[in-house]
């Protein structure tokens, strides 16, 4: 029985991402104006259909509910006509953003004639793997649509009754477009099972992105065969140079820690060069004890305010997402730069400081997608950065850095034309 | 005792790849000049010292013999006094080459004033996994370094005398110059259990490179968890239409077949269009029987040249490799563009045709990292291609497709400058 199940289940992942493969190269050679129709007659539909999207969305719920998950975890599940509006809105303005397909990235002749063109085409297949937030389906499958790849969707389980009626209407709405229903699939098995088999799927689907914790990154890290673009964690720090300006500085730091603390390119370490650290810390540190921030702080912190908190070892490489704030004194901006190598995600990094050397030294030596001087990191946005999307922020190295726009979602082939050319 | 040695194996790779990534920040902050200058050192300490090289490379080459290697693996593997001039001077050509690092990728002002500036920066530390030729070591060597990138390198134990020679003289060259020894890791383990172990470096490694045969490739892409770029296996096609010169269809599949069979670019199965083949089969497949190529056809290719052997299910998946080619009757494009999707690999894919449409749906539609109309798949190549050197050809879709230039040895971040923003 338990093996029939497995069966029926593989065979859901297998056969959804095969339809997705089978739909793709159709897809890929739409032209701009039919990908924006579907997109626009997607958008409508989930206004039209909203009431059918909340009356699923309150299954989930109520399910939720029943498993006791947080207040907090309800609210990002929970739908609404204005988040409907909303995710229609992100779908419309998915449409208003340039189509990246077709672009000519490279063109040259070679000497014996040869005519080589690079283009951007689209990745493919591409795999996403989320948590709750049914806002992902709609997000995620625009972003993939406008640029011709199909998507394999698979949504945490707790969403699962809206993620299903979603696609309904979705599909729906594809049905009097040129963009094949079988280019959006949802997996609707909720087991672990499905999410493994998504994993190695090698040959079905070209990419993976996950979306969500640290634990759900980590885990499609470590066993994915197919290519992942690891997006995700930030342990980001800000430093305060001994030659900052202090109401800049202070300004940063509360930005970077207060403004939004559950995401990624919040601050969850702040370095204080020891002479500012003297003049400045206590008032610093009151001011994030005002915003209801919890502070962890080094020995030489808790001297200077020895009401905080002692940081553990641990501490330093915890990504709270939370009102709680790291605190360590260095002598000198080496010191800072040291503890950010062995701290860092290589997410976000952001030294204030006045002194011009001091600001080349930081940008050039941190490895990270994002090195700001002078400016919070809760910039680390695709919207913010102009790209008017992002798939999610890039940690890695490979393919894409930081804040990722449709281009992120793209590959590239080359056209080669000749008249008989042949290697000698 | 097994154990101990495993320790002892596992503390080699984890060591060596712990000095590669400290020594990678200073490696990639140095100017063009100071690479170039260590570029020109090791190339010249190459054949101020080629003696011991050759002698390492007997030892290797002797031990290959008593353990009965083909003569075509102990020809890669041999290393005489031209073959170290060679890679000296392959060296010197990564001097000449333009340093991307650095490079400004895009540069922008927001609205709210933030100065953001996308440059090109090292990976950090490259891992590369090989096999028998001792040239790949000086090679891989001279990319990363040119690229500000520190590199481990896990060369086949056959050729382990020569590389390790090899890899001392170039630390010595690299004494006198500002790039760090450590910068330069070679494994010395032979066993299985050092490539396992570099394959899971996550932290230490930024990225993987296989370089070699099909089952090598295939145990990194399966097996990493640290990011790979797969470069491979080639399962090309050359499709010859109804409308095709017969003089241009013949140069451009002889040369894609027996220019090099033993290359990834080199073309395993031609299809042929009914009306042409029924026209020209026959003097085509004694051009090939000419040279040596075993014809294997499906059943009209047979009828049309009853002396071909049959093609059994397996041979359109193979990689020959060798003088041996899948001969298939198609009737429409359609049914070429099918054979493609079914049993290519994406990698170097042929169009011979008059007929502009059929060109333009072949070059739109087959996905593979080079398309050509009207020549040889062979030019599928980092230098035919003007990039001056050669990574590989890469087969998958994500950070670089086809043949890999230095660029593709690089990522990117963003340098961002404000005063005082923060997000509201």
């Amino acid at each position: 029985m338990s093996m029939l199940k497995q069966e029926t289940e593989a065979s859901e992942v297998v056969a959804k991402a095969s339809l997705a493969r089978q739909a793709a190269p159709r897809l890929g050679w739409l032209a701009t104006e039919q990908k924006n129709e579907a997109l626009l007659r997607m958008a409508n539909a989930l206004e039209a259909e909203y009431e059918s999207i909340v009356a699923a969305n309150a299954e989930d719920i109520s399910r939720g509910r029943e498993n006791g998950i947080s207040e907090s975890l309800l609210d990002r599940l929970s739908l609404s006509r204005e988040r409907i509006a909303a995710m229609a809105e992100g779908l419309r303005q998915i449409v208003a953003l340039p189509d990246p397909i077709g672009e000519t990235l490279a063109e040259f002749e070679r000497p014996n004639g040869l005519k080589i063109r690079q283009v951007r085409v689209p990745l493919g297949v591409v795999g996403i793997i989320y948590e709750a937030r049914p806002n992902v389906t709609v997000d995620a499958a625009g972003l993939c649509l406008k640029t011709g790849n199909a998507v394999v969707l698979r949504g945490g389980s707790s969403a699962i009754s809206s993620n299903k009626r979603i696609v309904e209407v979705l599909h729906e709405a594809l049905r009097r477009t040129e963009v094949p229903q079988d280019a959006l699939q949802l997996v609707q098995d909720p087991s672990r099972s499905s999410v493994d088999q998504m994993l190695k799927l090698n040959g079905l689907l070209d990419v993976l992105i996950p979306r969500g914790g640290a634990s759900l990154i980590q885990n499609v890290v470590m066993n994915a065969t197919v290519p992942v673009i690891e997006t995700g964690a930030g342990i980001c720090h800000t430093y305060i140079d001994d030659s900052a300006d202090y109401e800049m500085a202070l300004a940063i730091a509360l930005n970077a820690k207060v403004q939004r603390p559950s995401v990624c390119n919040a601050m969850e370490t702040l370095l204080v060069h020891e002479q500012f650290a003297e003049r400045h810390l206590p008032s610093l540190a009151q001011a994030f004890t005002e915003r209801n921030v919890e502070l962890r702080g080094d020995d030489e912190a808790r001297r200077l305010v020895p009401s905080m908190n002692k940081a553990e070892a641990a501490d330093w490489d915890t990504e709270y997402n939370d009102y709680i704030l790291n605190i360590r004194v260095v002598s000198h901006i080496d010191e800072a730069l040291e503890h950010i190598r062995r701290h860092g995600t290589k997410h976000s990094e952001c030294i204030v400081t006045e002194n011009a050397d001091h600001a080349e030294r930081f940008l050039q030596e941190v490895d990270a997608a994002a090195v700001y001087h002078n400016a919070s990191t809760r910039f680390t946005d695709g919207f913010e950065f102009g790209f008017g999307a992002e798939i999610g922020i890039s940690t890695q190295k490979l393919h894409a850095r930081g804040p990722m726009g449709l281009p992120a979602l793209t590959s590239s082939k080359y056209r080669i034309v000749g008249n008989g050319q042949i290697r000698g």
